[in-house]
C-alpha cells in the first residue's frame, strides 16, 4: 500500500468521463505461458494450430485478455485509487482476436455512480472499459461496479 | 488437437444434466505469482495486507479464479469436446474470497441450448459454472453460451 493518499477517490470518477489504459504489447511467449497454465486448447498454444483456426494466429486466451486489461487498470489508475475492490462483472465480450504481436490499447468510460445508502464513506461506480489493438480495432469490452471509498465523506 | 474425435459433442450438453469440475488446490505461491503479473493490489501479494483487509487472508486475484476456473472446465470435459469457443460471459460474481491454501470444486449445469440457424453443424449451449471451496461454500459463479458443433449433424 502506497503511504501517500491515493490520487483518486469516488470523487474523480466523474459519469461521462473517459480515463485511458495504456498500450501493452502481447507476445507469443506471454500467451503460450498464460495458456499453459490456464486454457490449454491448440490455438492459444501454438501458432500452426491458430492459423488454422477460426482465430486466424497464435491467440491469448480470452481470460488471458482481460488479466492483461486488469493490469492496464491497475497501472492506470486503480493501484493509485481508494478501491475496495468489486463483487463481480456485468459481462465481457470478446469481439475479435488478441493475436501475437498485437499492442492493446483502451480506456475506461464511467457510466454512473451513486453513494451507499449503509456507508457513507463509499460510493458504487459503474464503469465501462474498451480495448482495442493497434488498428483502431475493438477487440473487447466489459462493464462492472467496482467500491471506491470517499475523500472527503460528506463532499459530495 | 488430439487424433481421436471429441469425447464430448453438442449432442451431449443436456440441459438440466450436471458436470463435475475437479478439485484445485490454490497455492500462495500461485496467488502472489498471478497478482505479480496481473493485479498487484496489496491484498493480492501479501498475508499481512490481505488479513489487514475485508477480504481477511492472501486473497486470489478474481481474475486468477476464473482462469484457474478455465483450467478446471478444460481438464473436465472441454479440451476433450468438440467446442468451437465463446464469444463472451454473461456475467461473473465473485461471492467469497478464495484465500491460499484453499480447494476449489466446481460444477457446470447446462441450462439451455440451440442449434445454429445459419450453421446445421453447430449449436449454442448456454452454461452455468459454480465453484465451492473445502467448507462446501459457493466463492464464485458464472455463466456464458459456447459453440459445440455436433457430432451428427441431423442428430437432434
Amino acid at each position: 500500500m502506497s503511504e501517500h493518499s491515493p490520487r483518486y477517490a469516488y470523487e474523480d470518477f466523474v459519469p461521462g468521463s473517459d480515463w485511458p489504459l495504456g498500450a501493452k504489447l502481447v507476445t507469443a511467449e506471454e500467451i503460450i505461458d498464460f495458456a499453459t497454465q490456464f486454457d490449454p486448447q491448440p490455438f492459444h498454444l501454438d501458432e500452426a494450430a491458430g492459423k488454422a483456426s477460426i482465430l486466424g494466429g497464435l491467440a491469448a486466451s480470452g481470460w488471458h485478455t482481460v488479466s492483461m486489461f486488469m493490469r492496464m487498470l491497475c497501472d492506470a489508475y486503480l493501484l493509485d485509487s481508494t478501491s475496495q475492490g468489486a463483487p463481480g462483472i456485468d459481462y465481457v465480450k470478446w469481439k475479435q482476436p488478441v493475436l501475437a504481436g498485437d499492442t492493446l490499447i483502451g480506456k475506461t468510460t464511467i457510466l454512473e455512480r451513486r453513494l451507499s445508502k449503509s456507508k457513507p464513506s463509499l460510493g458504487f461506480v459503474k464503469l465501462h472499459h474498451a480495448l482495442f489493438n493497434q488498428n483502431d480495432v475493438l477487440v473487447c469490452e466489459l462493464e462492472h461496479t467496482a467500491m471506491f471509498s470517499l475523500r472527503e465523506p460528506s463532499s459530495i
